[in-house]
């Protein structure tokens, strides 16, 4: 427990009202969705930079860790405090749009705004903010740039950190950084905001983000294409990106996970289906969404696409998308627990690597429906275990840490999303040598010699 | 000088025939587009990633600094040994496209490739490298990476760090260190890629580069907006990106400039045009080029354009962009020398930040002709000097650094793509702060603690 001086002086930073110890707390901020716990010894909500920037300044002088928090709805352990401390919660006061800048098309937001209310906030002004992550409901941005999140729209629009212009964070010192500009180009000094984004909070809590906001398309249409088998589809991914098509996404579903739709929701899926693509494509211009589409079609059917479907209105495309949206909780049928990674490998590798993924799982006997991002080469892989049966959990994860070793393997990552946190750590050795591993210990020395900010996490 | 024995064991390195200690030698790596000199002790040729980590082991050890070379076209001495030691040349050996790989839109190329011939093996298979810096006929991507350079095509398809997808990289210890992969999405790890773009040379050698393609767009055409006056030229920049315009570049020219490409070129323009605004617009169907087009012209009518012309052939395209080509040269009429900076500013504040630049020219008695890439903020902008007058030389620093401090106030940047080198470090007080200084110190110290790397760089 943290000593009552401690809080007591944490009171005085921030106010009383804002520092939490009692157990309804600690339990409260102990989660995220990894479902493992770790209890911090304090819960502390700053009401602004300034206070960021005070406790910092304390808590690195008593060496007292600090884990920061959006939403806590990441997969891999980023915002637990696994090694205790105090857990510093942005999602209270530090939860405001500061600014939507129409003349710059940039937005400027504390770290608590949920990913969704930025989204909805610029679509009401016309514009648009492209990253969007499956958590863009609940989870945060400060959490988002932390993280490096990805999302569906990643094929055409790219990820979180294609849209940071700028950030405000604090150092472990109680210094105010202020990293890149509102401008497209700024080369002035190193890129203090480009190490940031996907840290993880091991760095430097985030204050202040500048997001760069896109005019919105005006037309959006959806397609899916049913293949016969896994491979077809994934050849289908990269042969017609490669052919010029650039859809917004291109989501993929596996026999698995079509058999386990039909079963476990009754969705409607033709009986043969061995793969699915579902995506949208979209344009400022209708002739554009249309040769998107006949783009797609035609590489999908010299992939042996046996039925290519437009959703030509919203009703239609909100039908197309259900398959892709109720994918994650299908699968259960296969296994009470899901071990789900989210490998990633170049497109061009989809093919083979979803084929040994299978293999691998054959070997153990366990079930791997996998689902995803296939137009950024993103694949959320299950292994699918008795969540009651430490025999099966263990040869679960000796699977995934092989499905891991072919995926670097294959020029892939460990994490095309989720990150690294507590739970994917134990792995890191699979995908760097020793000289890159040093490398990010003498970074993380460089910003917080007193290991102060997060802990643990990314191996370090 | 380098002692001889230091030169023996460099030449057991790489071979003798790629170790140069005669004059001649130090003479041609001792420029850049500065014009300032610095002679290296010796010019290293390394044949291959492997010579490079031994070098940097040697150099190391003996604390023999280093400057990476690429073209030596950059305009703020980036790439000068401005503490002598040696140049690390990467034109002669490590100059190879190792791979254009079609099914996942990227290419792997090595330092020393020339950003243009970069270009044409891509476009020769249909495919798109964006970032174009004006040197793109002789400078590297080695040294377009150190410098994340920019060009006219950044208002759309942005910069080089948006088209860095791997690096390969040695550090002063000589460890390699592989930064990235080959896909979109990778969230694994620190960005070290992230930080080593734009760091000058100052915190590793790049030794291979993972570039993301883009399919060719199909369609591609001109259009100049004139204008009365630099204002209404301004306002329509931002007023027509923010109205949903999105054209491939948009290059301005102000009214002393659009004098002198008359005077000194002969060139055709409208007698009373204020400000030209010239640029490309592209598409994968016609419909959205007309788009683009019928958006800007909307703007630009509103911003009070005299004249909006499109160029529909190849022909019509070369004639409207000879104007913009020859801004450089041209302006020279007045005066001698050219302290030429590129700043940077939030695209709305242009208009605001055009006329106290003026201002501040007229108070020094200088003429400031500025042309440059409106469409996503940065200007070049040019104090005229004559450059045998002591005085006015020194009269034309203290105007730039006035200009600087403007910029910096008005949220812009000290330089938008040429980077800081020797050149701007005497200003980077202005636009950063003691703690954001010593963070720059503190991962150059964690990068590369001997300080052998182009020491003297960016105010380090």
């Amino acid at each position: 427990m943290l000593d009552a001086k401690h809080i007591v002086n944490l009171e005085e930073i921030v106010g009383k009202e804002n520092v939490y110890s009692d157990k309804a707390h600690l339990i409260a901020y102990s989660y995220d969705a990894t479902r493992t716990r770790f209890e911090p010894e304090a819960v502390v909500f700053p009401r602004h930079e300034e206070d960021v920037s005070r406790i910092l300044v304390y808590c690195n002088h008593h060496k007292i860790m600090i884990t920061p928090r959006g939403a806590g709805s990441g997969f891999t352990g980023g915002a637990l405090p696994a090694n205790g401390g105090i857990v510093l919660a942005m999602e209270k006061h530090m939860n405001q749009v500061l600014e939507i800048d129409m003349q710059n098309l940039v937005a400027v937001v504390q770290p608590g705004v949920i990913n969704m209310d930025l989204q909805k906030a610029v679509e009401a002004v016309g514009l648009f903010y492209p990253p969007d992550p499956a958590s863009e409901q609940y989870s945060t941005l400060g959490g988002n740039v932390s993280e490096n999140a990805g999302g569906m729209r990643a094929a055409k629009y790219g990820i979180t950190k294609d849209y940071v212009m700028a950030l405000r964070a604090v150092r472990p010192n109680g210094d105010i950084i202020r990293a890149g500009k509102r401008t497209i180009k700024d080369v002035a000094g190193y890129n203090i905001a480009g190490i940031i984004i996907a840290s993880e909070g091991t760095l430097a809590v985030i204050t202040e983000i500048t997001l760069k906001l896109l005019p919105k398309p005006k037309y959006v249409k959806a397609y899916m294409g049913i293949f016969p088998s896994v491979e077809s589809a994934m050849n289908a991914v990269f042969k017609s990106l490669s052919a010029g098509a650039n859809p917004v996404a291109m989501e993929f579903m596996d026999d698995l996970v079509v058999q386990a739709l039909k079963i476990k929701l009754g969705i409607e899926l033709p009986k043969d289906a061995g793969g699915l693509l579902i995506g949208d494509v979209d344009g400022n211009v209708i002739e554009e969404v249309a040769f998107q589409l006949e783009t797609l079609e035609r590489s999908f059917r010299e992939n042996g696409v046996q039925d290519f479907i437009v959703a030509h209105t919203k009703e239609e495309r909100d039908k197309l998308w259900i398959a892709r949206r109720n994918a994650s909780p299908s699968i259960t049928i296969y296994g009470s627990k899901k071990l789900n990674e989210d490998i990633s490998v170049p497109r061009s590798m989809l093919p083979e690597a979803l084929k040994r993924i299978y293999a691998i799982g054959d070997r153990y006997g366990f079930k791997v429906p996998c689902f995803g991002h296939a137009g950024d080469g993103n694949i959320h892989v299950n292994v699918m275990v008795d969540g009651k049966d430490a025999k099966q959990l263990e040869a679960g994860h000796r699977c995934i840490e092989e499905i891991f070793e072919l995926v670097v393997e294959m020029g892939g990552t460990l994490s095309g999303e989720h990150g690294i946190g507590t739970a994917k750590a134990p792995f890191m050795h699979i995908a760097f040598n020793a000289g890159e591993l040093q490398l990010f210990k003498d970074i993380k020395m460089a910003f917080d010699p007193n290991n102060i900010l997060n802990p643990g996490k990314m191996g370090l």
